[in-house]
């Protein structure tokens, strides 16, 4: 296949999977007037492509486009961005955290059997002679391939970088091959759960702060859950399958995974409605314990009770630290990931809502325990359909790191460090345990850009505050002098970049900025060392020749600007 | 090869690089402990390595490192680079520009043809079938691709990013293969030099305000080398060849630079020395105008007439901007890359230096036209080969994205972006000129880190303000309930992670990060509603038994740290 056709392909499948797209937000009444440029722009390309080739049988033309998968973050959506990392990295920071930054490819031994069946979605880098690397997959095995490489024994890091997945693009999910993660991790020995008390304590001041509403964070623990099998007599080596299996308790109902259970994966009836009995459990902290507690066959188990009695100290140390109302202790909670070893967590956003094509929404309750207030909280994700839609946009949500409707998610991996200290060859004394969080800041972006679509507010790629505005007979230089001494004074500034513009050319051009403040220069005013400042408090207002603004003088400028913006 | 014989081959090879540039610093009797202490981890590594192989044929062992040619940023380093980026930030924010994040590969067929004979450094990504991509290999390109792609006429625009090149690394000069850039350009037309000077300005603004020392930029203009070639002789077809001679003379003297354009390029020796008798000249820009203009024959090609007239403009404007004084403006600068089509100009620091193998450092003003004060400013640039030595380190100074002792380098491209539209078939009614500058932020990191070594600051790679520290019998949840009263009233805090940690290990957890107060919980205080807060001001006082510190009321903690934070 030749380059062209390659790229003719290529085209042919985005605008495929863009008509279906738009028939969705059609259905669902909202606007796809962004994805109907899209498609236009494909299709006028693609039609002087196919010409092309047709007249010449070869080009060297192609389409001007980011690779399948990835996008350009504009300056409104860049800016956002940085205010998420920006708000993240402050609660980051008061934590005693410090940050990394690490390659963003690996050797691709580093990578080799850490993520089970998705390791086909690792990028591999081209071998062009040297070592063979991939892209980094996640900040989590970086992470702990740092800490060992460096034989550190405790550390808090936070790690903000882009991630690779060779995934099949789902733009209707939005679902990226290039993307955001943010994460913090505690590496190093504690006593029991004050590590772990930490990170969920950030987690909820991150969430509190990124001011994007109400979140339930729903937290089990890896050594109960297996306790439960234990108890209910799972076979060893189906442990992992049964335990991924109960976590799509939130999207299905019981019937349909105990079907999973014993139909698919050849599980006893019996053993299944055993552990129906415990994973419809959830609600608050102390009255899940309180129910658990109460099963004297369970508290038998030495794992399930060790797991209940790190979930007793957790609470308490939550409550300390003002987040335990946060909390819904959610036994269905299982995490897709193998190398959890203690806690595991899920935040859950008011927002999201459980896939469109489920029938049942809701976790139905079908096992006989089950806690009075225990259903209330979590049913907040089960919202309407077109919310759920709504926060999901071609900009990137990347629903494969966390479950769906979250936007965070974590937990304790004690081994995979020793892991790869062991490998490498090197003598470790002690484990290097972990426990961390990955704050899923596309989905927040999402949220937020929900939000700012609500309310209307508009957004602006940049800061600028002051445009020095021109009249007749003001010179160019006279305008750069002004913007000197503004910007030699931290105030961000602009003019028109012509010699003699037209005043409404520059009025358009400051309002086209959406700039709060209008500097204007006139021959006469400017003579006698003064200037107009004209605030721009409304798009009505703007270039109106009634609202004349304030007479400033000259040497007066910077301190009355300070001040009209705060930082007097 | 087997994947393990792989490794050791790379092992050698670093261990050699190493030997090579430990020999280096010991000569130039500078600290190598750190590069002697990574030659013993890899010999340990192989040695485990060749045994495991010889015992069991092959293994799955394997070294953990980073890929040949990238570093982790650790915390110290990554905190200084943010404090860069955020600086350069702040200066770009306030020129009113916006930022862009494009995707870190691009497709392949963007890249091609766009970097000449580097385009074998380009990094290509395994084709695992669909697209051909490429990981970027500057931030030109793609700003150029985003604004032909968008139909962009207009837009202020900075980035800072990873770019990736396959070059051999040379650990001794520091070129990585990873490594970040930071530019800012502005597409868009204008009147003549508004934008450039806007963009000299913005240079000087950051060069200042990271407060890195001395620098001058050194600056020319391509219309007025071309009208000097064409002057001379110069066939077309030699123009680019004859330009890079010319642009060596910062490093070779002119003899060595007319020999390779005679012997070597086969130019005219007359041809040469007509060359000669212009390329020498530098000195402030009103000083070396006035020579050229007093040469009417250079007058009388309209190209170098109107570079010249360009240049009247942009030191008018500069003028007015206050940063004339900054500027030199030299005639030998011609930079490497071809798009350059208008201005280009280099920031040379004072700490730099020409390469040491050099025999003659400065450039000899061997043609016969000279300006007086001409060859002070850029001598700043020949210092003593320790201190260039020093600026450069294992943490990735680039040298090939910019000139030997350079510190930002741009310039005038107004047909790149039209390339771009044009070859993917869209007719765009205009140009988009563009006018930009890269600034090396690696080698700005490498010269604060050579001050703050010099100074013997201390760096910390976390934030943190207060550590709680408890005394017998304070229990942890009391440490936890101060670190949150601080936590909520944005101090940054920690503590130990034990439950009944003894003091002397909390001290040294102070100590250890440097954490500038300690707030100390005893029984008989604490239970009298007080605490007490001690400065911990130097390494001497800390741990000190006899700096009892300062007691305050617990519910006056929050407002007296803030206070003593200066938060007040």
């Amino acid at each position: 296949m030749s380059s062209s056709s390659a790229t003719i392909a290529s085209i042919n499948e985005e605008i495929l999977s863009l008509q279906n797209r738009i028939k969705e937000l059609k259905v669902s009444k909202q606007d796809a007037s962004a994805e109907v440029n899209s498609m236009k722009a494909l299709k006028e390309q693609l039609k002087s492509l196919t010409k092309d080739q047709a007249s010449t049988g070869t080009t060297s033309n192609f389409v001007l486009k980011t690779p399948k998968g990835t996008i350009d973050h504009k300056p409104e959506a860049a800016l956002l961005r940085k205010k998420i990392f920006s708000t993240l990295e402050g609660i980051f920071l008061k934590h005693d955290a410090s940050t990394i930054d690490t390659p963003v490819f690996e050797l691709k031994e580093i990578l080799a059997g850490k993520y089970g069946e998705d390791s086909k979605l690792i990028y591999d880098l081209s071998d062009q002679g040297g070592e063979l690397c991939s892209l980094r997959y996640d900040l989590t095995v970086p992470f702990a391939r740092y800490v060992a490489m460096n034989g550190i024994t405790s550390m808090k890091r936070y790690h903000i970088g882009k991630v690779y997945r060779r995934d099949q693009p789902v733009m209707t999910k939005g679902r990226m091959r290039e993307f955001y993660q943010c994460d913090i991790d505690i590496a190093g020995t504690c006593d029991p759960m004050v590590y772990d008390s930490e990170i969920l304590k950030i987690l909820c001041e991150a969430l509190t702060a990124l001011d994007i509403g109400q979140y339930t964070v729903k937290i089990n623990h890896r050594k109960i859950l297996d306790g439960i099998f234990q108890l209910a007599g799972v076979p060893a080596d189906k442990t992992r399958s049964i335990s991924s299996a109960v976590d799509k308790l939130d999207k299905l109902p019981w019937s349909d995974v105990k079907k999973e259970m014993t139909v698919e994966k050849g599980l006893d009836e019996k053993v299944a409605d055993k552990i129906g009995q415990y994973v419809g459990l959830k609600g608050p902290g102390h009255d899940v314990l309180e129910k658990l507690k109460s099963h004297s066959d369970l508290m038998g188990i030495p794992l399930a009770k060790q797991g209940i009695e790190d979930m007793e100290i957790l609470f308490r140390y939550l409550k300390v630290y003002k987040v335990l109302d946060k909390m819904s202790f959610d036994m269905s909670l299982a995490r897709g990931l193998d190398y959890y070893t203690g806690i595991i967590y899920e935040a859950i956003h008011e927002s999201s809502a459980p896939p469109s094509k489920s029938t049942n929404p809701s976790v139905p309750p079908s096992s006989e325990i089950s806690t009075k207030s225990g259903s209330s909280k979590p049913s907040k994700s089960s919202k309407s359909k077109s919310d759920a839609n709504a926060v999901i946009n071609e900009d990137g949500i990347d629903e494969s790191t966390i479950g769906v409707g979250s936007i965070a998610a974590g937990g304790r991996y004690d081994n995979l460090v020793g892991m790869f200290a062991e490998s490498a060859g090197k003598k470790m004394n002690e484990q290097v345990p972990c426990v961390g969080v990955s704050v899923g800041v596309e989905r927040v972006y999402s949220i937020m850009e929900m939000r700012r679509k609500q309310t209307q507010e508009k957004v602006r790629g940049k800061e600028t505050e002051v445009f020095v505005l021109g009249l007749g007979g003001i010179e160019l230089e006279k305008r750069m002098e002004i913007a000197t001494l503004l910007w030699d004074n931290g105030i961000k500034t602009s003019f028109s970049p012509k010699v003699n513009p037209k005043p409404p050319v520059q009025w358009k051009q400051a309002d086209d900025d959406s700039i709060p403040y209008v500097l204007i220069l006139a021959p006469k005013e400017y003579a006698e060392g003064k200037v107009r400042i004209k605030a721009q408090l409304g798009k009505d207002q703007a270039g109106a020749e009634d609202n004349k603004g304030e007479e400033v003088e000259l040497n007066d400028v910077v301190r009355y600007l300070k001040e009209k913006l705060g930082r007097a």
